[in-house]
């Protein structure tokens, strides 16, 4: 770790914070590989010049964004980089693993045909005596759990869909399959807690995660999907190409 | 609160969060209002004919979504609205809060001129003897904190802007007005804790923020900004339309 960045003791930016964003940039630009060890405390304390507290705190920050982890007694070590998925198009969750090079998978929670809320009712365009499927996933890159997705499909949509169908197709797929190529969406992203899926795929719940609702709409505008999904933060970022008009 | 929608028991989604999906969708669809005090938990668990632990375990699946507050002894109330800020086209903050009806404000924390880091000079295309400005502040939605943004621009783009003239100005409109209008963006989104942005705008550290990095260009394709903002999750939802190519 050479030090190739000035630490500005003038006040402005407090030091841990400068030291955080060095290592943050040497994480980014692969200076450091995912689960290299980065820099002891004692070693960031000694080449910065700072205390051991401060160089604590420049790497409890690097932790809260989940770029490194602690293992206990050993450092703290470069995370997994996060799947980075771009936002510029309609795609579904296992397109843009594959196109990622990495292996896409769904466990089964749930498969529940009930009665619509008002809210779907609505969103769906659909009265009250058309049952919906409610249909939950984990979802898997390369065997680790992400997060879940929630469908709820009007059940006329897909008349025919049972349970054992979907141990061999990702849901999206089938709905395609079905003969509703989905066209366009509408999606409403929130950053929130979810202790209950934290619990689900394993990771601490007080980590953040992507919520988003997205509402899908086949030929002719017609809605078809209402999707509730819970991503880990730690584990998963959106890249967007924005232009102005 | 009628009850509109039957409780399954007969497994499947687990009854606290059928009822928490119910009340989620009378708040969404307006049946309680902003600051409403939603049903106690005792007349939930009564008018659901389920337990108390059951009712408080609704509430609480709420309460981490950022939907409802609870207050000491008085029960649990609807959030402030989610500020939903569309995410189709280049936007500044400024004005998307503008389009919404509500009235956009900034403080500023920092404002310094340093050397830049070898990742600035990557993004920025700029050599390391070119100094960049570093402009931190916090930004307000009709007076209520909402979180920070930095600014990192080479100096040469803005040589006469001080620190007084973020006064009466905002900096994007600037760098606009100095003859860089921001063409396209690209931007990565992340849910992230932050607990030094959460302390800066008095809410608590343990709650997610949206961090998201973005490169904004001028004409030319000419990298001119790099942006960091957090955005309080509570408090901040994107929307975005997506369509099939």
């Amino acid at each position: 770790m050479g030090v190739k960045f000035m630490i500005n003791r003038a006040g402005g930016l407090p030091i841990y914070l400068q030291i955080a964003y060095q290592l943050r940039d040497d994480i980014i630009s692969n200076v450091y590989a995912e689960n290299d060890k980065i820099p002891a405390e004692d070693e960031i304390a000694s080449s910065f010049g700072v205390s051991r507290m401060t160089a604590r705190n420049a790497v409890t920050y690097l932790v809260n964004e989940g770029l490194v982890y602690r293992m206990h007694g050993k450092g703290a070590f470069v995370s997994q980089k996060k799947l980075g998925r771009t936002l510029n198009k309609l795609n579904y969750f296992h397109e843009d693993v594959k196109e990622l090079g990495k292996h896409p998978s769904c466990t089964l929670l749930e498969f529940i045909e009930r009665k619509s809320s008002q809210r779907e009712q609505q969103i769906l365009n659909i009265n009250k005596v058309q049952p919906v499927l409610d249909i939950k996933q984990i979802c898997y890159v390369d065997g680790q759990p992400l997060g879940t997705q929630n469908f709820i499909v009007p059940r006329h949509f897909v008349p025919e869909l049972k349970e054992e169908d979907l141990e061999h197709d990702f849901f999206q797929s089938y709905v395609t399959d079905a003969g509703y190529p989905l066209e366009t969406a509408e999606q409403r992203m929130e950053s929130v807690l979810a202790p209950e899926v934290a619990q689900l795929i394993g990771v601490p719940k007080e980590e953040p995660f992507f919520y988003y609702e997205r509402v899908s709409y086949t030929k002719g505008q017609l809605p078809i999907l209402l999707i509730h999904t819970y991503f880990y933060g730690k584990k998963y970022s959106f890249t967007i190409t924005l232009s102005k008009k």
